[in-house]
Parts: C-alpha cells; sequence; structure tokens
C-alpha cells in the first residue's frame, strides 16, 4: 500500500495506514459531478489521450495560460477563430514541457495517480518521456477494458450523479435506464439558467421550459409549477438532489406578489443586476419549500466570479478556467432561508465554499447549530489534499464529522474519480490518525469514522439510500 | 502524565511533556467566566449528571439540534409550552446515544477528561454504558468532597471571577465575603444590558440604575455617575476588570453633548438600530476613560448575532446555542479608541474575537502595536485545541507571548475550569515545544515562557496581584 | 549545518537538510529593499551597535512601545521635542532587559542569526550580557571587514535592490557606477509620492518633477511624460522594477479626458479622498501600460495603513512602526487591470500582501489564471517562518510554484539580509521536504524547485538577467 499523503511520522504514518485500509474499498458515492451521462450511455471508447486528459480539464490549461500559453495551442475550442492545436500528440508534448508547473498541485497528484492506477502507466511524465507515455495510454484506450462502463464498474462506483439544467430532456438517462446495464447513473437538477435572469437567453429559455412541461412560464405561478414539475422528472430519472450555482449565498423570502411582479419584470427585459441577485436570493427559499415537499436535497455553491478573464471567455467561451473566487459572506446571506427552514429536519442544505476563510467563522457554527445544514466537501480551487486536511481542522470543533456531507468529487474528468476520492480518504485518515495518535479518539471510534466519511456520511446525507 | 494533545513525533513530545509538566500544577487563575457566584455562596450539592453536564451546557445541546433533537428533549427549559423532558437518566440516555456526534469536539475532551480527572469515572460513555456512567457520576455527586467549595480547592482555583449586570446586587458575593470560606471569587462588571439601547427593556433598566445609586439616570451626567458608582462597588467585590458583549468592535468618541442627546433620545424609546450602535461605540470609549481612573481592565468581546436561530430563542430564550459568529472588523473599528487611549499604559483592553481570520491581519498588529491592547485567548467557538495552536502560530510573531493575556475558560461548567485550563496548557507546552525542537528557543526560555502563559500573565495583565 | 527551522520529524529533517544545502550558498538576488543606496556608495563604517541594529528597526521599537516603552527611549529620533536618548549602550541595555518580548518572533531569530552569523557573536543576549554582546558588536563593526562594502560581498549578494522617489537625483547610484566596484545595486522606481495626492506636498513634489525632468507638469500630458523620463533615467541607473505602496489594490481605467480633468483638481487642491483613490487606482494602469513598453516590472504593496498611531507619527513622524494592516480585497480591485493587460505576457505584476485571508481564495486563484500575475513573498507583518510556511501551503495548490516571485527580503536592515533568505530557504526547505516524505514530489524535482525558488526564480520573475 503507497504510503502517498500520510503524515511522515512514524507513530501517525502506522495508524493512517490502518484507517486509510479501511476506507480504502469502500464503494465510490459520487453524490455530485459534471460526467457527460451520454459517456456512459453510448459506452463509446474515449478519444486519444489529449482530448482525453488535457483539452477539457480548465485546472491543467489555466495554468499554461499563466505562464502564457493561450489554450488553443492546448487545443481548446476557440469560438473567436484564433487558432487550434488539432493534433493530439503535439498538445501533449507542449503540456508535458510545462509539467514542472504543477509540482504541489492537486492537478499533479490526480494526473500521475490516474495514469498509474488507471492506466498502470508508471513512467515518469516529462518532456522526454511525453511521446511513450501518450502512446502507452493511447494504446489502452484502444482495448474494450477502457471502455466508459468497464472503468465504471472497475472503479467500484456505486452510485454517479450528472448534473443537468431543467431544459435538459434527460434522453441519455432514459437511454442508460432502458438498456439494462445497470450502473446506477443519476441526475441532478441544476435550474441555474432558468433562475438566473442574467444568464444569456434567460426569458427564452424560460420559454422553452413552458413548452417542455406544458405550463404558462408567462406567470410566476405557472413558472413554479413547471420547475416543480420538472423536479418530478428528475427525481424519476432518479435525482436525489438540487444544485444551485450563485454569485453570492443571499437567500430572501419575497411575498409571492413581490416575486410574481419582479419575474414579469424580468421577462420583460426589465430587471437590472440588482433584480437579478434578488430573485435569485428568492428562488433558494422557494427550492427549499419544494425541497421540503419532494425531498430532494439541496446543493449550494456560491461565490464563483463567471468568465472573469473577458479575453479568455471571449476566445474560448465558458468553464475553461477563467472563472474566479470571491469572498463569501453566509450567515447574514442565509439567515432569511435558516428563519424559514433552518430547523426543520425535512429540509436538507449542503453549503459548499470557494473561501476558506468562512470555515471556522461561519460555516461550522451554522452547520453545527441547525439541522437543515450540511457542510459541502472543499471544493474546485479548495480541492486539495492541504485544504482538505485544514477544512478538517478548522470545521470538526464546532460542527463534528456528523454535519459534513463526505467527499465529492464534482469533476468532469471521468477517469480521475477514484483518485480524487482516495485522495480525500487519505487525507482523512491522516486527520484522524492525528486524533488518535494525541489521544483525543480511541481508535475504534476513528475506525467507525472513516467508513463513514467514506461511504455512509454521504450516501445517508445525499438520501441515496440506507447504507447500513 | 497522559499524552493527551501532545504532538506524536516522539522529539517534540518529550520536550512538550517537561514544558507541560512545569505548568500542570500552576493555580488556576479564571479572570473571566459565568459561573454562578451563588453556587459557591451556597454551596449545595449539584443536581443529578443531566442537570449538571448536559441541560445548561449549549455545546452539547446545540449539537443535537444541528441533528434534529430538539433541546426540550434534552431538559433544556421552554418558554413555548414545549415539552421539556423531566428525567434526568432520560437525558443523559438521548444524550449518549449521540455521543458520536462530538468526536473531534472540544466537548468530548472536556466531558471526558472532567469524568475522568474530577469525577474518577473512566468508562467509556457510550449507548451501552449511559447508566453505569450516570450512576457513577450521580454517587459522586451525594458525596461532600463534590460540593461547589470542595471542589473549588481541589482544582487550585487562585481566583474566579463571575460576570455580573450592574443591577445585579452582589449579594452572593457579600455572603462570600461574609462567611470567611476564603475562596477568591469576584466579580466582573458587565454593563451591557444597561449600555445596550436594544437589549429589551433598556430604558427601565438604566431607570432601576438610578433608583440602585440614587443618582438621575434620567439624565447622562447622571447615568455616567450611577455607572462610576456601581463600578466602586464592583471593585469593592474585587472586581478588577470589565466586560462588553458588543455585536462589533466599533468605538466613537462623541462630545458630551452628542452623547447626552442620543441617550435622551433612546430614554424616549426613539434611537433606531445605528443610534443603538454609535451609543454603544460611544460608551466603550467613555468605559475606557473610567478605567484610567479606577483601573479595572477592559474586556471586549464583540462578533457574537445574538439569538440567530429565531425558532430556538422563541422557543427556550436567551444563551441556549442560538447564538453564531459574524465577520468582525477590528482595525477601523477600535481607531477612535487607539487615537484617544491607545498609547496610554494605564489602560488595558484585553479584545477577544470569535473571527479567527483576523489573528495574523489585525489583532497581533494592533497588540503588537499599542500599550493598551491585550489579545485574549481564542473563545466560544474558538476555544478549542486546534484554535489555541492556530492562535499562536498566527499572533506570536507579531504580538510575541506578552502581548497575550493567558488562558480564559469563559464557562458556566465549573466543573470543567480543570480540565480547560490544562487542554489550553498542553496546546501551549506542544507549540513551545515546536520552537524548542526547531531551535527557534532555548529549552530554559520555554520553560519560563509556559509559566507565564499558564499562571504569571494573566495574573498581572488582569491586576489580580502580583505574580512573583 | 544548523538545523534551525527544520521540521522536527527526523525523515523529513533529513530531507529537509539536504534540500536546503542546495539552496544555501546560491547568490542572495534582492529584488526589493530599502537599504539605503548611500550606505554602499559611502561604504563608510557602522555607527554603534545600537544606532545600526535598534534604533532604525520599527519591528524592533514597535514591541517595546507595545508594552509601554517610548520610541524616545530607545534612540527614535522626534519631532516633537520629546527626549531622545542619545547614548548606544543606555539604548542596547533597555533593549535586552525587554528581549524576552521577542521570543517566538522573526525579530528574534534575525537578530540572533544575524550576532551569531555576520559578527561572529555567540553569547546569548540577556539583561546581564547585554554589555559584553554590544562590545563584541562594536569590536567587530571598527575592523575593515565589517564596511558595508565587504558585508556586501562576504554576504554572496548578486543584486541589492533600493527604492527611490522619481525626485531623487539618483547621484548615490551614479557615484556607485562611477567608482568601479562593481557591486550590483540597482534602484527601484517608486512613485506613490508624485502619485498621491493625500501625500504631504503632492503638489508641489509634482512641480518639482517638472522641473527635474523640463516636462510641463502643470498638465496631465507632461505629468505623464515626465513620469516616463524618470523611468528611463531609473532604468539607466539599473532599475528592472517599479514599486506602488497603495492604501488599496484598486486598478481604474479612466479616460484620458477624465484622468487630465482629475489630475488638475487635484494640483488646485480640490481633490478629496475618493477623488486621491481613484487617481492612484487609474496611474496602476497607466503605470501596467508604461511597464509593457519599457519592461519595467511592477510591485503592488497594498494594505497598509500609514501612520495609524497618531500619537507615535506625531512625536516620531513616519515608518517607526505605527503602520497596521487592514482588510484587503484584490479580485475586484484588480479587475480593471486584469481586463486590460492581465493575458499580455510583457506586463509583469508582482503583487504582495498584508493580508494572508486572501492567499487561497483571491490570489492564488488570480495568479494561476493570469499571465501577468505573480505572487511576492509574504511581506512585513508576515515575513516570519510560521506565515512563509503558510503561504506555500495555501498558494501551491492552486498557482504552483512558478507563479510566485521567490523571496523579498524588503529590509532596511542591511545585516539582517543574509539571515533573511536564510530563513526563507530553510522554510522553504521544510515544505518541500513534507512533499517529499509524502510521496507527492520526488526528491529530484524537489532539488530542482529549491534552487529555482532561492535564485532562479526572483532572478527571472525580475528581469535580473538570465538564470541558467
Amino acid at each position: 500500500m503507497s504510503d502517498l499523503l500520510f503524515p511522515a511520522e512514524p507513530g501517525q504514518r502506522s495508524i493512517a495506514r490502518e484507517l486509510y485500509g479501511l476506507a480504502r474499498d469502500q464503494p465510490l458515492i459520487s453524490p455530485h459531478g459534471h460526467v457527460d451521462p451520454a459517456l456512459l450511455a453510448d459506452d463509446e471508447p474515449f478519444p486519444d489521450p489529449a482530448r482525453l486528459i488535457i483539452v477539457p480539464d480548465h485546472y491543467l490549461t489555466r495554468m499554461l495560460l499563466s505562464q502564457g500559453i493561450p489554450p488553443g495551442r492546448l487545443g481548446v475550442p476557440s469560438r473567436d477563430g484564433s487558432p487550434v492545436e488539432a493534433d493530439g500528440r503535439a498538445i501533449w508534448r507542449l503540456f508535458a514541457e510545462h509539467w514542472h508547473l504543477f509540482r504541489g498541485t492537486p492537478s499533479r497528484l490526480w494526473l500521475e495517480q490516474s495514469l498509474s492506477s488507471v492506466f498502470g502507466v508508471t513512467t515518469r511524465l516529462s518532456p522526454a518521456t511525453a511521446d511513450s507515455v501518450y502512446d502507452e495510454v493511447a494504446a489502452r484506450l484502444a482495448e474494450p477494458a477502457f471502455r466508459p462502463r468497464a472503468l465504471f464498474e472497475r472503479f467500484n462506483i456505486e452510485v454517479l450523479a450528472t448534473t443537468e439544467s431543467p431544459l435538459d430532456d434527460l434522453a441519455a438517462h432514459a437511454k442508460l435506464a432502458a438498456d439494462g446495464w445497470g450502473g446506477r447513473v443519476i441526475s441532478t437538477f441544476r435550474p441555474d439558467d432558468v433562475v438566473d435572469m442574467e444568464f444569456e437567453g434567460w426569458a427564452s429559455r424560460v420559454g422553452q421550459l413552458g413548452e417542455l412541461t406544458g405550463e404558462d412560464t408567462g406567470t410566476y405561478k405557472g413558472y413554479l409549477a413547471a420547475l416543480r414539475s420538472r423536479r418530478e422528472a428528475f427525481i424519476a430519472a432518479g435525482a436525489t438532489s438540487s444544485d444551485h450555482g450563485h454569485p453570492t449565498a443571499r437567500t430572501l423570502c419575497l411575498s409571492p406578489v413581490e416575486a410574481a411582479s419582479l419575474f414579469a419584470r424580468g421577462l420583460r427585459g426589465e430587471a437590472d443586476a440588482a433584480d437579478a441577485e434578488t430573485f435569485r436570493a428568492h428562488m433558494l427559499v422557494e427550492f427549499a419549500r419544494m425541497s421540503i415537499e419532494d425531498g430532494l436535497v439541496m446543493q449550494l455553491h456560491p461565490g464563483a466570479v463567471r468568465n472573469h478573464n473577458r479575453w479568455l471567455h471571449a476566445a474560448h467561451g465558458r468553464d475553461v478556467g477563467g472563472d474566479l473566487p470571491q469572498a463569501t459572506e453566509y450567515l447574514h446571506a442565509l439567515t432569511p432561508l435558516l428563519d424559514a427552514y433552518g430547523n426543520d429536519p425535512r429540509l436538507r442544505v449542503v453549503v459548499y465554499t470557494l473561501d476558506e476563510y468562512t470555515f471556522s467563522r461561519e460555516l461550522a457554527p451554522i452547520a453545527g447549530g441547525y439541522a437543515a445544514i450540511y457542510l459541502g466537501a472543499p471544493w474546485w480551487f479548495l480541492d486539495s489534499p492541504e485544504v482538505l486536511r485544514r477544512f478538517r481542522e478548522a470545521v470538526t470543533e464546532s460542527a463534528g464529522f456528523y454535519n459534513t456531507a463526505g467527499f465529492v468529487d464534482d469533476t468532469r474528468a471521468f477517469c480521475s474519480i477514484p483518485v480524487r476520492h482516495d485522495v480525500a480518504r487519505r487525507v482523512d485518515a491522516g486527520f484522524l490518525a492525528r486524533l488518535v495518535a494525541e489521544h483525543r479518539l480511541p481508535f475504534d471510534e476513528a475506525a467507525e469514522t472513516i467508513v463513514d466519511l467514506a461511504y455512509r456520511l454521504p450516501k445517508r446525507v445525499f438520501r441515496l439510500g440506507d447504507a447500513a
């Protein structure tokens, strides 16, 4: 067993190894992520190594951008006509030349571990070995054992949640359900593009929502009914949670009349930025009400400034590494929601953050004092060994382990799923090992806790079935 | 000697043990806390284990609330007629069923260590052992050696400060002084309920203050005179400090005319929230002036949003776990006070925080640059091993050890006082051991420092007598 | 080799020693600091130990001030007629009496290490040894080997940047260049006093700028031309960077007409605080434009509230320990600059902070996503072992090592330069050793990285020549 990420001190390391051993082979619960369900519905072979691993991973392309290498040279599609490298091998070589930039980053860890544990490639990546690593991976990708479903099974994924807009017809999930393969791939209801008036084309999307559901989304009442109807459809497609990616954590209870009037203003194209923020805030409370009725667990992902890098957005579009975190206030922002439903155990809100400087001040005390709130795993820029450790160190004392929701990989990089969970299990084992070594927790309780964190807790919190 | 909380690395651990050994038996200085002085004045036996340990401890009841267990089921008195469990054993059992929630929390540490070191109960708490632990503790509580005064002596408490409103008649302290027992139990002057215009019934409290002192508190001048008069009474009851629990750290110097006019507006019931904040801010400077005259050390506890959990407040009242921390700004907030008296060594202000993300940015630089400012120990949500460690790591480099005020237990849980101090001594020993192990401080200086932190420094900073 | 600052765990320590061994003897690159160039131009012997070490070091005098010792007693010149101790030995003794205040601080480390490694004084400082330490240092200072240039050579300084106002005639640098000594001492262009309308005497300084350059600085156009002309002169004096010390990180793109009008308002003495902030913000973008033309690397040092301690400023003037950090927002503040030039690899902006609670939330993601941004070393209050470690732990995962700019000593204390760099090298070695010990980085890559951080990276980022 590798000692990757375990504390160096031999006593703690040995406890960490033992704890990790209990978690390592637990099935993977992936309650939130961005894998394309068509990947598994179609089960086609993956493309070449560069297109599989580099082109779609904005963690990788943004690091090279930060050193002056434009994403087009790494094959990221452009929408402004700027040149895009088409040759997978050339992309791979350019990337390998800059591999040293990733020292000390989680990307390095994920890629290296994926290469070895998924593809069996143990050659160290470097400019000199770029071609041979590329060839080894390419050879694997041609084998049936490296098709998506085969990997899904090998990865021991018990459940994988994808994320779709209410406008999605869920055809990929229907295909998966119909063909009897048996892997549990469920959807997540993510309504941002029909909730956020600042989303390009919001009003026309609201129109589509009406068409899709047969509700009159020209009225606020019909809009809510349409959302309820899509939630039912998502639940039928296995969804157990919704997801809400807002710029802030702000919540607000408008009266039905106020909400309807604001909604109408938005449809008329007269809403300004403050209106949009008000409507998003209000809709979080509206969704909380729906959650209490239909049982979907809410996930709240606030704090990203989308498309901050304007040139990058203009040249390459959304989700290519141009988003940035901003300071995020939770306490006052969540107060209206907490006042309304914070003590209702039927409601469950998993709160994430990009701002670790809220861990001990706001997030842990809130989760440790309200029945409805759970803390999501460190996310995105924080989805890394050092922060996973700091998360436990900062939140456990106020919130304990059992107000956290377990690890969430939140990735579109299918092949990195096992290593991401493995990293979290290793870091949790290291943290628990310290508690044991410092006589703060008996070993047997740490042993129960590591399995809870790895498996039982996310399953229970996300209502994915009884975790015995 | 137990190695609880000492770093795992054997070299550091051995230094930590040695340092801790020097601090362990130092008398306890408890310059700030919320023990009821009647407890010691009356010296009655404690009630049953649940009523002693669980019912009044909002750290415990809020954790269960966060998992959907309402505080009434744990015996917390209600004021809205909601049901309250009356049977101590039933409360204890319910609590034991949820004991796993406290893994990794200071509550677990405090309770476990109190059970063993105060009550001699070493049976591990669990659902299965709930009854036997209950019975063992109950048996102890019936013995004379477990009455409050006997414990006070066994705990080696040199001085214990309680906290009272200026409206308190200090009868318990008078009784203690009169009966010749000899334990040093002193009061602390906490004027929030006659200073904060938003405090329910403020104006009528100001009236009571007038009656109690014979001053005309219908005028601002009489109000100040009444406060001065109560401070004298508190000083006569042993007080060496005042305490101020404000929502923010804001300070302000109004002119006497402005202050008088604002005070009058408040009495007429015409003050709004901004007025109340202005008056609180101004009164901190007013109290600083009084401190320079009468020598009371000021304590400033800002940053709590009181009664944030509205349902909890409605059902169970104040101080039952419904308060939450908010982001707290110190630099600009304290500027008026610092401009006026920050360099005056006669003034001493001990500043606390619920927002650890001010440690290195604001608190340590301020304390390291103004003669009047000392840093209070991490408080409330931060009163825990991990934060005690992060506090030293974050503030020592700018403020040193000698601009900190030593450990403060700030507790109403009398039986937990020794273990809380013990935890702080252990964490400080671990931190100093690291400095020694990394050749940053010679052992003999670390040895002097650990005793200073445990005993001499709080005694000196809080003006509790010469610490030889 | 001393194990100072290395982690205690023997495995990690041994890796750290080995890594440090590779960095220890690398030449010192000091791309930003405040040494007086006349020191090296004149090469006079240093004054007495107190005047060399204590009087000018506000880290030292402010710590004593925080315990009620006024700076005049430590020889800090006063401008209000308050008494100033003139006897170096008396200053030294008073300081030694308070030496315990510095336990755990970087000042202690720097002074102790400077005494031993620069002056060969290994007697431990204490009240009892004050005189003998003083005499030993004084004896050394009389020797030719302890003149500034001799020390510069012994310190193995490859390049030392001083900092001057555009109004400086650079005579000291000219003298250095003329006399053929050969040590590389370069200037840095720091235009705050002609940019910040709130700087005392700004308008008359702008007038001097016109006289010095022959440009008509009564107009905005002439003002820009004058700044360009001074930048050329600085570049001729070896400068490769500019430095900007603003209260905030705010940037702004005014149109030329708006800028000219604001500038004129300032000259007329009609600008208020908001105008001054707007102009500073705008000028950062203006300087970015100039940097793209002339290649000077920009340094941005935001977040200090200057002269916060009003009494200290009144009595002793600027730069004597009365500045304090404030919370600093980077993301929205830098957006106008990033929108304009953030992806331009010709621009290079090294961003510093006094607010470590931006490391993982703002600074690392920005530096890891924009080609123009590099992270400067922890600065001033944060220039210490614990924060240097936390910096690596917090920023590496998003920004890697290669978006950081290497260590910057930023000091006016010439004799402390080697130990400051040594501390940074030791801390980086400890951090890299942990990555190696936890199997996150192979030793050979850590070995390359430590030398990059110590030498090659600062040389490259600050455009100080090719680092082979």
